[in-house]
C-alpha cells in the first residue's frame, strides 16, 4: 500500500520549495533528489511567491528563522494556499524560545497546513501554546511510549481534528494522523538521533510525497516516515567497524536513494490505529 | 593541454571569494580545496569588499540571494573588476523567478564577468531576457544534444562575443566558448543530476582555474568542466552495492582531491569546433 | 587525565548554542552530536536570547558574519555572560577585513570569553590589532613552529593574561593556555587543512567539553583539541585507495562518534609547558 507511493513521487518528480534552515538545507535537497524529487530553496520575501508558483508543494521549517525568512514565510503560504498546492510546517525548536512558538502559531493561524511535522515537545507546545524543549529533539519525558501509546494516538487525533491537518510526530514511535486515523510505525533506528537533521529530511521528503499522492496524503505522510525509519535500518545494516554519524548520514540518504516500492512494502512496520 | 590548468592550480594556490547560495557552500569549499585552491565566504556588504580585495577571484552565485547579499555581490563584483580579478556568474534559477532574472541581468549589464556558467535555460534566460527554468536543472526540451549541437554553437559564440565573457552551458553535453571557439565536452554521468550542487561546485572550482591560469581563460574554464565530469565518472566507478548520491558526491570531491595532469589529460573528452 | 573530559561530555550531554557560519554549520552540528553533545543553531537578534538561556554554552564564529548576525552575537554573549554560560570566541577571517577585526576586537571588550581559538594569524590580529590573513588559514611565515615555541607559548600565555580567556591557537602545533600553563598539543594530520571547518568543528565541540568539565577549563579544552587532532589520525589511518578530502571529512567525525575515554588517554600527544 504504502510502497506505491514512492513510485508516484519518482514518476511524477514534484518539484519541492524549501524555506528551510541553514544547519541541514544541504541535507534535505539531497535527501529530495534521493526520493526521486526535485528541491529549490529560497526564502527572500522578494523571491518567494515566483519561486513556490512554479512548485507543487512548499515546505516551511523554522530552524534557522530570521526576520526576513519570517516574512517570506507568510507570503509563500499564503500563495501556495491561493495555488492549492500542498504546505507543511516544521516547526524546529517551537518551545524553546518566544520568537520560533509565536511564529509558528501565527503561521498555523494565517495558513493552512497539509501537514505539521515535528517531535512531540513541538508539536505539544502548538497544541497547548506552551512546553518546553530541549534543543531540537523531543524530551525523554514526553516520548511517545509503548506505555503512553493510547493517549498520544487520542492527542494526535484530536489535534489534526482542531487544526484540519495530518499531524506527524516523529520520535522512537511515530505517530501520523489525521482526525480519523492514525498511523503508528515503529522503522528506524535509535542512533537516529545522533545526525543531525533527519527530522528536516524528513519534512521536505514527506512534502515530496504528498506532492505526487494528492488523492492519499495520510498515507503519503505515513509512507514518507516509513521510507525514512526503513532507510535508517538499512543504513546502519552497513555500517561498517570504525563507521560513525557521519558515515551513518550518507548511508541513509543512499538507502533512500535505492528504495523502491517492493523494498518499502516490505519493511514498513506500521499499524492503523 | 588541458591537464596543465589543474597543475596550475595546484601550484598558484588561488584563493576564491565566494558570494554563494547556504544550500551547496560546503561543497563548494571542498571542492576548491580538492583541486589546489582556497575558499572564502563573504556576502555582507560591510564585509565583501575588503575580503574581495585579498582573493583572486570572485564566484557569485544567486541560488539563494536576499537583499543585503545582492547589494554584496554588486559591491564585490566592481571591486573585483576594478582589481582586474576573475569574476564569474552563476546565474542560478534566473527564468524562475522575476527577483532571479533581473539581479542577473542587471548584474552583467554592470559587471564585466569573465565567464558566465549556467544550464541551457538560466543561459537562454540571459540571452533572451525571457524563458523558464525548472528548479535549478535544465528542462528536457531545450537539451544541447547531438541533434541541435550546431545551433547551440552557434548561440554560445553568439552570447560570448555580445558579452564579451566565456561562456559555458552545462548539462548531458557541455559548451564553453569565446566567440572563436567552442570545446564541446562529452565528461560527465546523468546520474550526477541526483546530487545537489555539482553545477555550484563547478563554478567555484573554475574561478579557481581562471585565476590560476590567467592568459588561457578558455582553456582553463574547459578544463574545470572536464575536471568536473572526469571526477563524475571515476567516482561513480568506485560505487559499491547499495551506495547512492550521498555516496556519490563524496566520491566526486575525493576524484578531484586525487585528479592529476595525466589522468586529466587522459580523460577529457572534448572537441573543438 | 584529558580522557576523563570525553566521557563527561557524553554523560553530560550539553546543549551547544552556536551562531556560526553557515559553510561549515551541518559538520558543527554532527561533530557536536559525535562527541555526546547537542546542537542548537540560532543568530536572529529576536531569538537568540531565548535560544542560549536553556542552553549550557555559547559558541560564536564569524566566519560569515552580517549586520543581523553581528547583533545577535553581543545579545546572546551578553545573555550568556549575565547566566555564567561557557561562551567561546572563533574569530574566522579577523585581519581579512575591517569588518572582521573590528568585530572581533568590538566583541571581545564587551564579551568575557573562556575561551578564544583562532589560528596564529587570526589571533595575532587579535592581540596586536593588526596582521593579515589567508583566506581562513594561517599564514606559514607565522605558524607554530619546534623553533618559534617558544617565544609562542610566551606570546599565547602573555594573551591569555591580558583577556583573562584560554586562549587556543590551531595549527601543525597547537597551543592551548591560560596565564600560567600552555599544553603544547602534537596531535593532528597536515591533510586536515584540506577540509573546510575542522577548525570551526573544534570550537564547537571545545564549547561542549568546557560546559561538560566546569571546573577544569584548560584542560577540557586541550582534550577537546586532542580530541580533534586524534580523530584526524586515526580517519587519515582508515582512508583506502582512492579518497579524498570528502571521505577523509566523514571519517574524522566518525572517529569522534567512537572516541573513548581510553583511546584519547592513549593517543593523546601533549607537553605542559
Amino acid at each position: 500500500m504504502l510502497g506505491k507511493c514512492i513510485t508516484n513521487v519518482r514518476n511524477n518528480v514534484p518539484l519541492v520549495h524549501n524555506i528551510t534552515n541553514y544547519v541541514t538545507v544541504n541535507d534535505v535537497a539531497n535527501v529530495l533528489l534521493a526520493c526521486g524529487g526535485s528541491p529549490i530553496m529560497s526564502d527572500e520575501p522578494d523571491d518567494v511567491e515566483d519561486i513556490t508558483t512554479i512548485c507543487g508543494g512548499l515546505n516551511i521549517n523554522i530552524g534557522t528563522l530570521n526576520k526576513s525568512s519570517i516574512e517570506g514565510m507568510f507570503l509563500a503560504g499564503k500563495k501556495a494556499n491561493e495555488l492549492g498546492h500542498v504546505v507543511l510546517l516544521d516547526p524546529v525548536g517551537a518551545g524553546a524560545s518566544a520568537l520560533r512558538t509565536n511564529t509558528a502559531v501565527k503561521l498555523m493561524d494565517e495558513i493552512k497546513f497539509d501537514v505539521i511535522r515535528g517531535n512531540i515537545s513541538e508539536i505539544k507546545t502548538l497544541a497547548l501554546g506552551s512546553g518546553t524543549t530541549k534543543g531540537v529533539d523531543a524530551d525523554v519525558a514526553d516520548a511517545v511510549t509503548e506505555e503512553s501509546l493510547d493517549s498520544a494516538v487520542a492527542f494526535v487525533k484530536e489535534l489534526a481534528a482542531k487544526t484540519g491537518s495530518i499531524i506527524a510526530i516523529t520520535g522512537a514511535i511515530d505517530l501520523v494522523a489525521d482526525s480519523e486515523r492514525c498511523f503508528v510505525i515503529r522503522n528506524g533506528r535509535p542512533e537516529m538521533g545522533k545526525i543531525t537533521g533527519t527530522g528536516c529530511q524528513l519534512s521536505g521528503m514527506m512534502t515530496g510525497f504528498l506532492v505526487a499522492n494528492p488523492d492519499n496524503k495520510l498515507e503519503a505522510a505515513a509512507a514518507a516516515v516509513c521510507t525514512m525509519g526503513l532507510a535508517g535500518e538499512i543504513g546502519w545494516s552497513r555500517m561498517q567497524e570504525g563507521d560513525g554519524n557521519s558515515t551513518y548520514r550518507n548511508r541513509i540518504i543512499d538507502a533512500i536513494f535505492n528504495m523502491d516500492e517492493e523494498t518499502l512494502d516490505n519493511g514498513a512496520k506500521f499499524e492503523i490505529k
